[in-house]
C-alpha cells in the first residue's frame, strides 16, 4: 500500500479531544488506502514546561540530560494517539525515537538525522498494522543516548520519514491553513497559495513566515518529498492547504510568490573601518562567537583605505554585538572610528522563483516604496529574493503596498 | 567503592525543590564514599495524570501503549536529578530502563524484572561517574517494547538493582520515617521500629501498613538485600528509619512486632454448600477469574455432607463476588442455599517472628478482645501472624488494646 506521512504539531494534539480529532484524520487516510506514519509533537505547553524545569534545575545544563527530559513529551502523545486509533479499530502502535531507531549525530539538542532504517515499521505494516505513530523531534546517538533535533524538529522528523519510506506525500498539520502571500494580520488581501516552490518556501520560512522549520524544507527539497501544509482545525478537504513542491510541479508560477517581513531588526554600522584583506572575517568571526545572528551584510565603497561596514541582526542582540566588536577593537584585531546602531528598522522581502527570468522586479519594488515615501536603508538581493531595511513604523504600509503592486491577491 | 542504592518516591521528588533536597542526600552519600545508584519515581501526581489520560483515551487500553505513556514520568525525574547533581559537581547521568537495560517479562503493566546487566553502569563508575540516576518502575521486554512493573514498582526496581550490583544497602526514601508497631493515627503509643525482619514486614505490608511494595520485600528477602525505610523530609541521620533485614540481624526481637489492620473488609458466607472433593476450587476459581481478591478462607465443620464456606474480600468487591458465585451456581458448578454478606467488618492482625517459639500469643489476643467485649467472627493463623475479623466499629479499640497488651510502646 502507498505510504502517507502525517505530522501533527503541538496545538493539533494539545488536548485529548484534539488528539481524538487528529486520529480521525489519520483513520480517514487509512480508509483511503494508505499505510500511515504519523509524527507527533508534544501536547502544546508540555515542552515549554519541561524546558523550564531543566533550566531552573541547571542553568548551564548538560544537553544530554536536557534531551532525555524534553523528549518525554512526544512519547506521551505517541502512545495516546496509538490508543485512540486502536479505539477506532485502526491497527496502530507507537514508536519512540530509539525504537525505530532514528539514528542521529551526537550533537545533543541540535542533532541531525543520519539514518532511519525502515525494516521494523515495514515488517509491522506487513503484519497488518496500518498506522505507526512516531514520537517526533527525537532520535538516538551512537552511544545509545537520546538526542533531540532542536525546536520545530518534528517537521524535520516527518520529512525524513517521508524520504526514508518513499512516502507519496508528507502532510504537516498545524494551526494555519497554509502558506500565504503575506501575513494575513498585516494585509487583509493576503491569499493562500495552493502551491509554492521549495526555494520560495525556504526564503519565506527563514524570513518570518514561520510555518515550517527551515531544515525540514531543505530536506524535502533534497529528497523531493512533496510537503503539504494544512490546518488541523478545518473540515476535511483533500485539496486543502498549500503544497510545497518542486518548481516543475507548479504549472504557472507567478513572478513574486509572497512578501515577508521581520519586525524586530537592528542595523549596525561600523564607521571608517580600516579596509584590508581579511577585515570582514575579523569583524564577523567574533560576532558569530558571541552568538549574534547576523543577517544582511553591506560594505560601502571604500575611500582612502577606509570603509563603512553595515550589518543587521535581531534588535535584542545589539548590546552583545557592540560588546563583541568593541572587545575586538580593544584586542587590536579591528579598527573603526565609531559604532552606530539603529534599533528601529524592519526587513521587508519580496520572494519569487520567477525573478530568475524576470527583470525589473527590484526596480518595481524600489519604486513602490519610494511612492509611499519610504526610505530604503539597506538592500540585499539573491537569485529569488530582494530584501530591504526600512524604518519599522513603515513596515505594515510597505507590506501592503508591495502586496498590492505585485497583485498577489490574484490567483 | 561500595555501592549504595537510594530510592526516592513520588512525594520525595514532587517539585524541583524536593528534587534538590533529595540530590543533597545523594551528594552526602557520595561524600561518604559510596558510588550511588538512585532510583526515582515520577513527580507526585504525574503518573495519575498520565494514567487518567490513557483511561480517558481508551477505557480498555492496550497495556503496551499504557506502559509507553506512563513510564515517561520517571524519565523526567531521572534527567532532572542528574542535572541537579551535576550542578553540585557530582558526576552523574540518567538512565532510562531500556538503556540499562532492565530486562523484564513481556507482561505489560505488571512485568517482572528478569535481569539487570551491570556492565554499562559499572563501566561508567569506573570512568569516574559517581551517581547513576535510574528511572524506576520500568523496563524493556524481549521485543524491545517498554514495560512497567505495576504501581509501586520503583521499590522493586531499587531492590533488584541492589541485588544485581551487590549494594551494601538499599535506602527507600518516602514520606514516613519508618515502620511502626501500628498506625500512629490509631494509637498514639505507636513506636517506630529500628529493625524488622523481612517476614514480619511482608505480613505488615500486605495487611495495610503500606510502606513498601510487597514484591520488593520478597525480592529483598530472597537476595538478602538490607532495606532501609526512611523519610526524605527529616534531617540527615545515619541511623534514621527502619532497617528491614534478615531475622538473624535482629539481636533481640520481640515476640510481637506490630499490630496491623485492614478497614474495609467484607465477610461472605455461602450457606450449606454441598461438600465434596474439589468444591473449594469450584468456588474460588470463578472468584479469581472475576478479579475478587479473596483473603481469609474458613470452612466450617461439615454436617450431613453440607458445609458453610466463609471468605473475606475488600468490601467494594462484594457485588462482583456475589455475581461470580451466583453464575457458578446457575451453571451447576456449585450448589448452596444462600449467600450472606457482612460488609461491616475489619481485619486485625498481630505479627511477629517470635510467635514461632512462643506459645500463648493467640490465647492472649483472644482474651484481650474478649475483655473489651469484641466478638471475633473469623480467625486465621499463620506461623508468624494471627488475624481476626471483627465488627468495623471496634477496629480502633482493638488495635489500641492489643498494642497495650503486648507492650509494643516499649523498645
Amino acid at each position: 500500500m502507498p505510504i502517507l506521512v502525517m505530522k501533527f504539531g503541538g496545538t493539533s494534539v494539545a488536548t485529548l479531544d484534539r488528539i481524538h480529532r487528529a486520529s480521525k484524520r489519520v483513520a480517514r487516510e487509512v480508509a483511503n488506502g494508505y499505510d500511515v506514519i504519523v509524527i507527533v509533537s508534544a501536547m502544546s505547553g508540555r515542552t515549554n514546561e519541561l524546558v523550564g524545569w531543566v533550566e531552573e534545575t541547571s542553568p548551564l545544563f548538560d544537553a544530554r540530560e536536557y534531551d532525555a527530559v524534553v523528549s518525554s513529551g512526544e512519547n506521551v502523545t505517541a502512545g495516546l494517539m496509538a490508543l485512540r486509533l486502536q479505539e477506532m479499530d485502526v491497527p496502530a502502535r507507537s514508536w519512540q525515537g530509539w525504537q525505530v531507531p532514528v539514528k542521529t549525530t551526537g550533537v545533543h539538542s541540535a542533532a541531525r538525522i543520519e539514518e532511519i532504517p525502515s525494516e521494523n515499521i515495514m515488517a509491522k505494516f506487513g503484519e497488518g498494522m496500518r498506522v505507526a505513530v512516531v514520537a517526533g523531534f527525537q532520535g538516538i546517538a551512537d552511544d545509545g543516548r537520546i538526542t533531540t533535533l532542536g525546536r520545530g524538529g518534528s517537521d524535520t522528523t516527518a520529512v525524513a520519514f517521508a524520504a526514508a519510506f518513499g512516502a507519496e506525500r508528507c502532510d504537516i498539520y498545524t494551526d494555519v491553513d497554509g502558506v500565504y502571500t503575506t501575513d494575513p494580520r498585516i494585509s487583509d488581501k493576503a491569499r493562500k497559495l495552493d502551491r509554492i516552490a521549495f526555494e520560495e518556501m525556504l526564503e519565506l520560512a527563514s524570513l518570518g513566515a514561520k510555518v515550517l522549520q527551515t531544515r525540514s524544507v531543505e530536506l524535502a527539497m533534497r529528497y523531493k518529498v512533496k510537503l503539504r501544509v494544512l490546518s488541523s482545525f478545518e473540515e476535511y478537504d483533500p485539496n486543502a492547504g498549500t503544497l510545497v513542491c518542486d518548481e516543475e510541479d507548479i504549472m504557472e508560477s507567478k513572478v513574486v510568490a509572497g512578501v515577508a517581513y521581520q519586525r524586530d531588526e537592528a542595523k549596525m554600522t561600523l564607521i571608517s573601518v580600516a579596509d584590508r584583506p581579511g577585515i570582514a572575517s575579523a569583524i564577523f568571526t567574533p560576532l558569530a562567537e558571541a552568538g549574534v545572528n547576523v543577517d544582511m551584510i553591506v560594505q560601502n565603497i571604500s575611500e582612502e583605505g577606509r570603509t563603512d561596514m553595515t550589518f543587521s541582526c535581531p534588535v535584542d542582540q545589539v548590546a552583545r554585538a557592540e560588546k563583541a566588536v568593541t572587545d575586538a577593537k580593544a584586542r587590536g584585531d579591528i579598527n573603526f572610528h565609531d559604532i552606530v546602531a539603529d534599533k528601529d528598522v524592519a526587513k521587508i522581502s519580496v520572494v519569487g522563483i520567477g525573478m530568475r527570468s524576470h527583470t525589473g522586479i527590484a526596480a518595481k519594488m524600489f519604486d513602490v516604496l519610494s511612492k509611499e515615501g519610504i526610505n530604503i536603508k539597506v538592500i540585499t538581493t539573491s537569485e529569488i529574493k530582494i530584501s530591504v531595511l526600512i524604518d519599522r513604523k513603515y513596515m505594515e504600509l510597505a507590506v501592503q503596498a508591495l502586496h498590492d503592486a505585485f497583485e498577489l491577491e490574484k490567483a
